[in-house]
C-alpha cells in the first residue's frame, strides 16, 4: 500500500562500479536477494551507520574494513540481518568477504557485509557462498536496477535516484539506491542505501558531504521510531569520469553537493513513500524554533504520535491531537498561546485555539490528499526543520504482527 | 476489547464523600455523563495534574481553585475536553462552577472542574448547567459505581478499587475510581482518578501521600505515549472516621500509605487492561540498571515502539525487537554483550545473544498468555522499575482512526 505510484527512474550507469545481482535462497527460493558492488581500483568509499547500541555483526566488520583498507567490493544480503548472532555472527559475516576475496583476489579487508532482514537467525553462510560466482557472472554496469530490487524486504518497490551533472563542461554522473519500509527512524545513519559517483572525491571531503547530504535526507525520515541494527549509508566516488572536487573547486563542488543532498533527499522520501502500510506521505514542517534541536523535539514527538498517525490513516484533520503533541514535547517554558498550525495552506489553529476562519470542510480537503504538510509556529526563534513520515494504518499492525509467520 | 475479565468489586462509601450522577446529554443523548462528588467541610485534598504544555481549561481552573479555596465539589463530564478552546473555553469551565456553587451555596472557587473527551470542542455550558439539579438530587454515599461509569469514555469498563485497614482498632477507608484508555502516557498525573479516605490528613501530608503513590502508579504506565491535556488524579481526606495520620503517627500512616501505593496501582493497571485496543497486559520490568532515570527510559522505548507493541500482538516471540528497542535508548556506553532477556520465566537473551537454553515453543507458550513480563537485566546497577503497557492491534487503529466519526 504505497503512496502514489513512483516508477523507479533510469538509473545512469556510473563509470567505475558494476554490480551484479542473483538469488541465494536466503530466505525465500528463488528470489533475488544477493547483490555484489564491484568498484574499480582508486575508488573511495565513505560511510554511515547505525547508533543503535545493538549493531549488527555485518556492520561491525563493515566500519572495521572500511577502516583498514580500500573497499574494492560491498556485499549485501537480504533476508537476514545477522544481527543479535553474537562471536558466530561475526565469524559468518566474515567467511562471507573471505569467500567473494578469495573468488575476486582481493583482501578480505576490500569486501564490506551489509545485511537486512530477520534478527537473531544463523546466516546462511554456505547459500551465500554457494550463489557469489553467478553474482559476479552477472556484475554488470547497468545493474543498478536489477540491484535496487535485488536489496529489498518489506518494500513494495525499488527505490533510485540518478543525475548527470555538467560540471564545467565535464560529465559526472551520481546514481543511487536505497531500502527500508519499516524500523525506520535512522539515526545518523539510513536503512540501507548505497550511492556512487564517477567524480574523483578525497577521502575527507567525501565523508563530510555525506555527513551533510545524511543529515538532511535519511537523518529526517520517521515510520515507527524504532532505529534498525543494520542501518548504512555509503557514498562511493570512483573518479573515473576524470573531474577531481576538491575544496579549491567550490563553484563544481557546491553545484555537486546541491545535486547529491537532492538525491540523498528523494531516495529517503522514497522510504516513507513506501513506508509499511502507508496511505500517506507526511511532511511534518516546524518554523520558527528557538534552536534546531528543539524544532527537531517537536518533529519527531508529532510525527510519531500513533494518535496524530491514526488521525491521519483516518483523514481526520484532528488538530488537537497535533497541538497536545506540542504540548508533550518538552521544550521549556512553551507558552501554547503562541502556537499557530497549518494542514497544507489551511490554517487551523492560530494563538493556541481553533483559527476563526477555519472550517471542517477546508481541513477534511486536505487531510483527504495523499501528501499533506503539517505546519507548525512555535513564534520562538527563526530555525526550522522538516520531516517526513507515514500514517499508521491497519496494513502497518498487519505487516509487523505477521513478518515472522 | 479489554484485557481479562476484572468485574469492578464493591466500592465502600468513604463518610464525607457524596457522589451524583446524571446524563446531560453532552455528546450523546440519555447518556450518564456527568458526575458531581461532595466533599464535606473540612476535608482536604490533594492534585496532581497534566504536566502537558497544552493544558485544558478545566485543569487551569482546578488547579487556581484548589490553591485558594477549601474545595467542596468536583464537577466531572465526559464527552468534551474543553481543551484547545482559548479564553471561551475558560469562561465556560467557570461558568460550570459557578452554577454549581450557586445551587449548593458555596464559592464558586469550591469547585473544582474536570473534562474529558474531544479536544476544540466549545463545552455545551447549558446542557451541563441543565443537568446540574438532577445530579445533586442523586447525590449519594454510595453514588461511586455510578461514577465510575459516569466517567468514562472510550474506557468498556469502569475502574476503581476500594479497602478498609484497621488502624488501632479503627476503621479507615480508601475507595478509588478512575478512567483513561487511549492518549495514555500520564506526565506527573493522569488521566482522571478519584480517591477518597475518611482518615484526616495535614494537607502537606496528602499532597505528599498522593505525589508518592502516582509516581509508581500512574506515572508507570503507557498506552501510545500521547499525554492528554486534561490528565488529573485527585486524593480527598474527609476526615470523619476521626482516624488523625500525622508524621507522627508513623506506624499507622505507614500502613495506609501502603494501602494508598496498592490502592492506587490496581486504578493505573486497570487503564492499562482496559487500553484501546489492548489484547495483552504487559508489564516492562528493567533491572540492574545505572539508575532510576536509565531504566525508565528503556522501559518506555521498549513499552512503546511499535514493533514490540506489534509483536505481542501477534503473540510472536521477536526478542530482537526488544533488544534493539534498547539499543536505541541512547544509554552512555551500553554493551549490548551484558544484557539478559526474559519473557516470563522463560531466558531468551543471555549476553546480548540468543540464550543456547531457549525454545520457540517455551517463548511462544509465555507469548500467548494474555498477561506477559518483559524482563530486561542491562548488569549495569542496581535500580530497577516496571511500567505498564499494552499491545498495538487492529483495534487500536480502529477505535482512533474513527474517534470523531
Amino acid at each position: 500500500m504505497p503512496v502514489g505510484n513512483t516508477p523507479l527512474p533510469t538509473l545512469h550507469p556510473v563509470p567505475g562500479i558494476r554490480l551484479g545481482t542473483t538469488a541465494a535462497g536466503i530466505k525465500t527460493p528463488n528470489h533475488q536477494d544477493l547483490v555484489v558492488m564491484e568498484l574499480n581500483e582508486g575508488a573511495r568509499v565513505a560511510g554511515v551507520y547505525t547508533r543503535n547500541a545493538f549493531c549488527a555483526a555485518p556492520v561491525q566488520i563493515a566500519k572495521s574494513h572500511q577502516a583498514t583498507a580500500a573497499s574494492r567490493y560491498l556485499l549485501v544480503n537480504t533476508g537476514n540481518a545477522n544481527a543479535g548472532t553474537g562471536q558466530p555472527g561475526l565469524e559468518a559475516a566474515l567467511q562471507c568477504c573471505t569467500a567473494l576475496a578469495e573468488l575476486t583476489d582481493v583482501e578480505t579487508q576490500q569486501v564490506l557485509p551489509f545485511s537486512t532482514g530477520v534478527i537473531g537467525e544463523p546466516l546462511p553462510t554456505d547459500r551465500i557462498c554457494q550463489a557469489l560466482p553467478a553474482a559476479l557472472d552477472n556484475l554488470d554496469e547497468h545493474g543498478w536496477e536489477d540491484a535496487a530490487n535485488g536489496i529489498l524486504t518489506t518494500d513494495t518497490r525499488p527505490k533510485g535516484a540518478s543525475v548527470k551533472l555538467d560540471l564545467g563542461g565535464r560529465e559526472v554522473t551520481i546514481t543511487g539506491i536505497s531500502k527500508g519500509a519499516g524500523m525506520i527512524k535512522p539515526n545518523m545513519a539510513t536503512m540501507l542505501a548505497f550511492v556512487a559517483t564517477d567524480a574523483a572525491i578525497p577521502q575527507q571531503l567525501l565523508q563530510s558531504l555525506l555527513d551533510e547530504a545524511k543529515e538532511n535526507s535519511f537523518n529526517r525520515i520517521t515510520v515507527d521510531g524504532d532505529t534498525s541494527t543494520n542501518d548504512a549509508c555509503m557514498l562511493a566516488a570512483t573518479g573515473a569520469s576524470g573531474v577531481l572536487l576538491t575544496d579549491g573547486t567550490s563553484e563544481h563542488l557546491s553545484h555537486f553537493r546541491e545535486a547529491l543532498n537532492e538525491l540523498m533527499m528523494t531516495l529517503a522520501q522514497a522510504i516513507i513513500r513506501d513506508g509499511e502500510g502507508a496511505t500517506k506521505f507526511v511532511t511534518v514542517h516546524i518554523q520558527e524554533a528557538a534552536s534546531e534541536a528543539e524544532a527537531l523535539q517537536v518533529a519527531y514527538i508529532i510525527a510519531e504520535s500513533p494518535l496524530v498517525k491514526t488521525a491521519l490513516f483516518a483523514s481526520d484533520p484532528n488538530w488537537g491531537r497535533i497541538l497536545a503533541a506540542v504540548g508533550r514535547a518538552g521544550l521549556d517554558d512553551l507558552d501554547i498561546n503562541n502556537i499557530n498550525i497549518w494542514l497544507g495552506d489551511v490554517c487551523i489553529v492560530r494563538d493556541g485555539g481553533l483559527a476563526p476562519e477555519y472550517t471542517e470542510a477546508a481541513g477534511a480537503a486536505i487531510m483527504a490528499q495523499e501528501e499533506i504538510e503539517i505546519r507548525v509556529s512555535l513564534s520562538r526563534g527563526n530555525e526550522s526543520v522538516k520531516v517526513w513520515t507515514t500514517d499508521l494504518s491497519y496494513d502497518y499492525v498487519k505487516i509487523n504482527a505477521e513478518y515472522r509467520t
